[in-house]
């Protein structure tokens, strides 16, 4: 997905929200926005938002000292996400589409993201999310392919979201790799989040190389790259996965909750709505 | 009131929205964002909000070529507020308090703010704001320095509040010159909209010399300010007025919305309360 002109006021409202969580120092906060203020300039609308995130995220980095400024609040969303492990599996249990229902879940996950809300109360979203109706809903094709598939690239989006994720890997029934950032950037999930959320019961757990937050195949290692290639069934979460893959050439499962405007109007979709969409069908 | 860090970001999302009304280049609206950005370094956060949005509204001007991009849509909101008013009239004329009546419903025409709302329903926030407490109500000391007034100047806000204000305006039953702004800037009041709201019919109307979204002193005319500290009673309306005169050495009666999380916390507040304050008491 290209950026859109209303992309950069956000990029602006992310930096803020990220360096006020990085550092105590109004200083650097306001050199933070200075940078990102002038480096307006050279943002390119033909990039994805998550190239130029990329490059928001290193600045505050650099600027605060600070290179994990999310991981106390990361720890309590996975925590939080555990306590309801039980519950959540039990629903399933008990649903007349086991699959379904854990997709549901898993897509309910995804609002603990951090870039794009300031709040979120999981359990409130759960709630809805799992009477709401999907915007799309590929799911038809999405239990073709799984029936097919020898084994499925599951791309991860934020941690505490990741427990959500391991729900739906249970109930998938296939060889799942589960693949993180490289490095801790906004609440995105990296392999010790990934570990603490008890995916590597579940899965084989690999980072993509990305130090953004999405799978941006141009910033990905050779290994992931060829994973990606030949994976028989690639399921991505969230909006910056989205953002990253909408125009890769292979067919890919998008479930995300569409966030933000920009996302939901490149969607064709309302915001809030929930999407089970693959892209690139073949 | 200072700069917050928090503007910044705000001041980025104005100028995207008032670019985005001001004109259909995209080109445009992107230079105008490279601008802002380039000018974030310089923002000191010594100074009001309304002294930096007095820059960023000029560059909006001077980069899109369109000197008053909200004319039709103050046109629509004076229109709408007129459609109200002999309902309104009523409604204070059978209130056991017609002068607070009145004050609340010049409060509520303050939702009218482009600057800071992107929607707002004037209907549904008239309904609330009649029967919403006060945060500060500063009531009894407003009606005894009215009653000892000889003449008011009232410093106005949006256009379309100006119809709103119009009504508080006639039942204050004292000479009153109403103050708008030098040029169109946002959908602020300038003589025209003021015109249009019926105000000439009961006061007198002056500029302050203010190309701010606000009365800034010292960006106004040496008319104004010798009116300004002349006079016997100010009325200051708005999130605007109250950034660009919240320090200023003479009484000032606020009346106001606090919209802004930022504005809300200076004053101490929660967002969307509503405020009658007497700041400076001598």
């Amino acid at each position: 997905m290209r950026t859109y002109l209303e992309c950069i006021p956000c990029f602006m409202q992310q930096a803020f929200r990220a360096a006020k969580v990085a550092t105590d120092d109004d200083e650097k906060i306001k050199e933070v926005l200075n940078s990102i203020g002038e480096m307006v300039r050279s943002i390119s609308l033909d990039n994805t938002p998550p190239e130029t995130g990329n490059i928001v995220y290193q600045k505050i980095r650099e600027i605060t000292g600070n290179n994990d400024p999310y991981q106390k609040i990361k720890k309590d969303n996975i925590d939080e996400a555990l306590s309801l492990y039980p519950e959540l599996k039990e629903l399933i249990e008990k649903s007349d589409d086991r699959l379904l229902t854990a997709i549901r879940i898993a897509i309910a996950g995804n609002v603990i993201d951090l870039g794009v809300n300031k709040n979120f109360n999981i359990v409130d979203d759960l709630k809805k999310i799992l009477k709401q109706d999907f915007a799309f809903c590929d799911y038809e094709e999405f239990k073709n392919q799984l029936s097919k598939a020898k084994s499925i690239l599951y791309l991860g989006d934020n941690a505490g979201e990741s427990v959500f994720d391991k729900l739906l890997i249970e109930e998938l029934g296939k060889p799942v790799t589960y693949v993180v950032r490289e490095i801790p950037v906004i609440n995105d999930c990296v392999i010790a989040d990934a570990v603490a959320s008890g995916i590597d019961e579940v899965a084989e757990i690999i980072s993509s190389g990305s130090t953004a937050p999405a799978t941006i195949l141009n910033l990905c290692n050779l290994e992931f790259i060829d994973r990606f290639e030949d994976a028989d069934l690639v399921i991505s979460k969230g909006q910056g996965n989205f953002e990253g893959l909408s125009q890769v050439n292979r067919s890919v499962f998008f479930m995300l909750k569409a966030k933000c405007p920009v996302i939901a109007r490149n969607l064709n979709v309302k915001e809030n709505d929930i999407v089970l969409k693959s892209i690139n069908l073949y």
